[in-house]
């Protein structure tokens, strides 16, 4: 039965990246194929002796120039066998998370460009890939609320603020300032930095780090991240 | 690429039953290949023009005899390239609950017999199915506490103190029982019936049912099942 299977593997990525208070989504111009011109996530298909990951990380070296700071699976896409109209196409879809330092992007191989697209302005997209973009989105809301990834979004070293903005613009929601700026302390996962830097018309702010040894540690205790009902 | 990509496309079933206060999970004993002899999860290579979800009720049918009541996807395993030597397979695994009803086996096609394990005494499986059978046990421990779906395991009609036990045992942990049985009930979600049934020594326990149609209504409107902390 193996032998004569001919359905096509591949992997898509929906990378997210975070800047003045705005949600993006990289996205990358077909340069051939069936959906040639059109916006779609990067992704490809996988090499014969190729993990899904090393897959998934070649391709938006490829076709974005990018490296990620956060990788987990999110889905598989397969229960619609005409979401690729050539042939019957699996796509393990990743969900993925870059800070500023690596915002820039360089198209190349089967990109023919490659940009930020804030979440709000998503054109049609190739394949199913709308589809693949709203699963993405439901999962870093969900994991914004259980796990701190949303460290991983921001620059290594920030003040509060952007982290409570990053909150609210995410979640699309109005957070309880005072409840949050005391929980997330409460963790004792942020570290205080001798920096500053000055947001706005306001005083310069201290600058935090996420300290993600900590964090590790605390979870190995029992620990659970949780920013719910704030 | 494409047309040259050898990777074959499978789906595993991780089947959870419940009985006796003693978690199961379904394996089979494969009837050819290079596994042969091997326990290992229900499961097989996805025809051409099938879904995933497709694929894998076919397995379980055919391999079982079975139909689920819970399925969803549990992850996708790929990272290793030689998880069967005979060929770069990747496995879209599933996660699947069946209740006492439907407890009955009848092993066929490419399964010589098939039976229900307990979790405590699960053998040396065929593949890396022992990894995915652990991933399967996560998810469920993790799911019971903020999705009902500890009720796919149960009879449709249930003692209360069958719930708390399912609860216990799969946690690992014993709870509160007073509280437990307090912030089940406050949900709102269980319905009384007219029936009682003997439990143990003690005098006979009413019967309840879950009410989906009631939980999925209270989704709707925001509510969070959360059985954490009790």
């Amino acid at each position: 039965m193996g032998k004569t299977q001919n359905i096509k593997l591949a992997v898509d990525a929906v990378v997210f990246g975070y800047q003045n208070n705005q949600l993006y989504v990289l996205l990358i111009k077909q340069r051939f194929g069936i959906a040639k011109g059109l916006w779609s996530l990067p992704g490809g298909f996988v090499l014969n002796n190729e993990s899904l990951t090393q897959a998934v990380e070649r391709e938006l070296h490829e076709e974005a120039g990018i490296k990620v700071n956060y990788l987990e699976q999110l889905y598989t896409f397969g229960d619609d066998v005409k979401r690729d109209t050539r042939n019957h196409t699996v796509s393990v879809a990743y969900f993925a998370l870059v800070n500023p330092t690596k915002w820039t992007l360089k198209a190349d191989t089967d990109a023919e460009d490659a940009q930020w697209f804030p979440i709000t302005k998503i054109p049609k997209l190739a394949y199913d890939h709308n589809k693949i973009v709203k699963v993405g989105i439901e999962r870093l809301k969900g994991k914004l609320t259980y796990q701190p990834i949303g460290f991983d979004l921001l620059d290594k070293e920030f003040p509060f603020s952007d982290l409570e903005h990053l909150y609210t613009t995410i979640l699309g929601k109005e957070i309880d300032r005072r409840n949050f700026r005391k929980k997330m302390l409460s963790f004792d996962i942020l570290q205080e930095t001798n920096k500053m830097k000055k947001v706005g018309s306001g005083r310069p702010a201290k600058l935090f780090t996420f300290n993600k040894q900590k964090y590790n540690a605390l979870v190995k205790d029992g620990f659970h991240f949780e920013i719910k009902y704030v």
